[in-house]
């Protein structure tokens, strides 16, 4: 199967998709907070060492969006993906630091061909981003909108 | 009450917060897709066009990333937030494009004090953002960890 050719007929339940990594440093942190999300514990390193947090952290949807961005790098949605119509019970479980390297791991849960739509179909991935350490730091189910294979 | 020293203990049932508007343009929808979500829907206005959905359009990621920014800026979190757990039901349903402006509209459905730990507890939005025609693009349930008011 060449990955970037893929299409919803070619996902089975239990296929699993590992990312390579892309390690998180300060000054993305810190550029993306303050365009997105600019409270203290993302944006100053002075103030975030005296939270909860114990020093800077990468927003979560920065967290959301790098995890994302791993996954598309595999290539398996390239030829495939027409967009999302959402995703549920995303759960933060653990701060991105500085120097943290994150991969996503996507484990299919459903494949769903549209009764109305023959060219398409939802693909449901059960989603975790992983740092070096092989802890979880999201979880989340993902709803991928999905091109079929052409009959 | 002053927006900016809001507490979880100042936050009831109901309370609605209705941000300012972004405007969002194609150089803000390109550059983040260039960094986080480089699918062709994202980032080429000609490829775009081809597509099911008729041009460029914003990463869904991007979109709630802009509308948890226009919610900040109200600054009732300044003083409380101390991240977020998670999300539920997030769903995306329609796109955002170049020249949209969002707004975000966060309901209060839940206020729930830890039993553990005094200094802190549980907000629970319901969380909308909208266009500039009122439409709603995305729609989500919203977990905030918030501080509690000195005793």
């Amino acid at each position: 199967m060449i990955m970037d050719q893929m299409f919803l007929d070619d996902f089975k339940i239990s296929d699993r998709f590992v990312s390579p990594g892309i390690t998180v440093t300060e000054s993305m942190i810190i550029d993306f907070a303050l365009a997105y999300d600019p409270q203290p514990f993302h944006l100053d390193v002075e103030a975030a060492a005296g939270t909860h947090f114990g020093g800077l952290i990468a927003s979560g949807i920065q967290t959301l969006a790098l995890g994302f961005r791993a996954f598309l790098q595999l290539g398996v949605f390239r030829a495939c993906g027409m967009g999302s119509p959402g995703l549920d019970e995303l759960r933060w479980l653990r701060p991105v630091r500085p120097g943290d390297t994150l991969h996503s791991d996507a484990e299919v849960v459903e494949v769903r061909p549209s009764r109305s739509k023959p060219d398409r179909g939802l693909l449901v991935l059960s989603f975790k981003i992983r740092n070096q350490r092989g802890e979880d730091v999201l979880t989340m189910r993902s709803m991928l909108l999905t091109r079929r294979r052409s009959q």
